[in-house]
């Protein structure tokens, strides 16, 4: 048995989200039907974490185990061939028997993606469409108060059925930049590892603040509250991207 | 009665192209169904031209007669209320009651989309792609050949149940822009009017000439022919985008 690495891209519209689901309508479930096509027997595949059903992905990483000879561009076409084009395999290749795409990596980036006025048919599935105007510089001083090694609960949604109690909630905020081109404005986060709903939570805070809703103070207080309240609002799924996870 | 001019965008990937069909499945029907009603009666849309299956605009435009009373903003917020979110209403305004939009138009630009190996999801509906490499400067050069009044017929296909014989084939092709940026090469032309499938047979032609398969002497001889030939392929539609209509 070889394990192997791969990167995926998709848009994440049409699915459910990363995670297996039993309706079989995730992304996972379309890559792992291609897989026991292929092998002619059930392959589980491993993600660097999950993706919210309509949030997109330019490099999520998975990893699985199975016996394929003819190297690592012809598993890529095998696995690529009748997937739903709205998923792209971007690459494979051998990884260590002991490689795993969740707990090797040391780090993600994510981007969420703002416009500002109604957008062209060709944008608007993959932002976050706000009336203008956005205070950008507001944006950006709130987003430096964000960056560091913070207990982020204030900034993460439960998830449904898991306990969080006791969770650790403290990560490294390497990035949160903000950068305005036209009508677009971009925030792209990378941190050690993200909470649940963290990058639509700091997404939808950023946006309370180029409002005028939210002030520096407002972010300070909640980062040191540690505590979710409604001032924090999580913005839409359709407006992010997993660009790419980092290993070392 | 007043003659409203109002312009579009569109992802035409799920529509059977501009022009109303028995099936109802075109841009023009769900312009007209959404005006019916609005209005409470069928009102006739007149598009700038048609665009097949499958082709994409920013800026398409439409004109058509009806009373309304509460001014431009709202005739276009009106008219977006329930169309699909693959059409934007981008602008409508009053037009004199001479407007047409087809037979006052000087001149339309479009735009053709090329992507070097496989492209990612959100890419993919929106471009041709093609096995790299391509030869830009080949197709640079063709392109200067064919900038100019000349008779297109050999860069035109028939229209299905229209007769064509005698219909005037000269047009002026006053630029055919060839960029490439990564692996994205764009092909962009204006001209004061288009033939049938046009854009595409230019977009092909250089595209072979990219591959090699077709020199400067090629694209001479099929232009002084005004015979159509295999020579010239047809590019796929999902490429093509009506960028601008051009008015006085």
């Amino acid at each position: 048995m070889t394990r192997w690495k791969c990167v995926c891209a998709y848009d994440g519209g049409g699915f459910s989200g990363w995670q297996s689901q039993p309706a079989g309508d995730s992304i996972q479930d379309a890559i792992e039907s291609r897989l026991a096509a292929i092998f002619k027997v059930p392959v589980r595949v491993h993600g660097s974490g999950r993706t919210d059903a309509g949030v997109h992905a330019f490099g999520q990483v998975f990893h699985f185990d199975a016996d394929w000879k003819h190297g690592p561009v012809r598993l890529a076409a095998a696995l690529a061939q009748r997937l739903p084009k709205t998923i792209q395999i971007v690459s494979a290749r051998k990884a260590s028997s002991d490689f795993h795409a969740r707990f090797a990596a040391k780090g993600k980036i994510y981007r969420y993606e703002l416009f500002l006025g109604d957008p062209d048919p060709f944008t608007r599935p993959y932002c976050w469409s706000l009336p203008p105007p956005l205070d950008v510089r507001a944006m950006v001083s709130a987003s430096r108060i964000l960056v560091g090694r913070h207990d982020f609960a204030a900034f993460a949604a439960l998830r449904g059925n898991e306990p969080e109690e006791g969770a650790d909630t403290v990560r490294t905020l390497r990035r949160l930049d903000v950068r305005a081109r036209g009508r677009r404005i971009r925030i792209e986060a990378e941190a050690d590892g993200f909470l649940y709903k963290m990058v639509r939570s700091l997404a939808g805070a950023l946006v309370s603040v180029g409002q005028g809703k939210l002030g520096d103070a407002d972010i300070r207080g909640y980062l040191a509250s540690g505590v979710r309240t409604a001032g924090v609002q999580t913005a839409p799924a359709q407006g992010l991207f997993l660009v790419k996870v980092l290993y070392r």
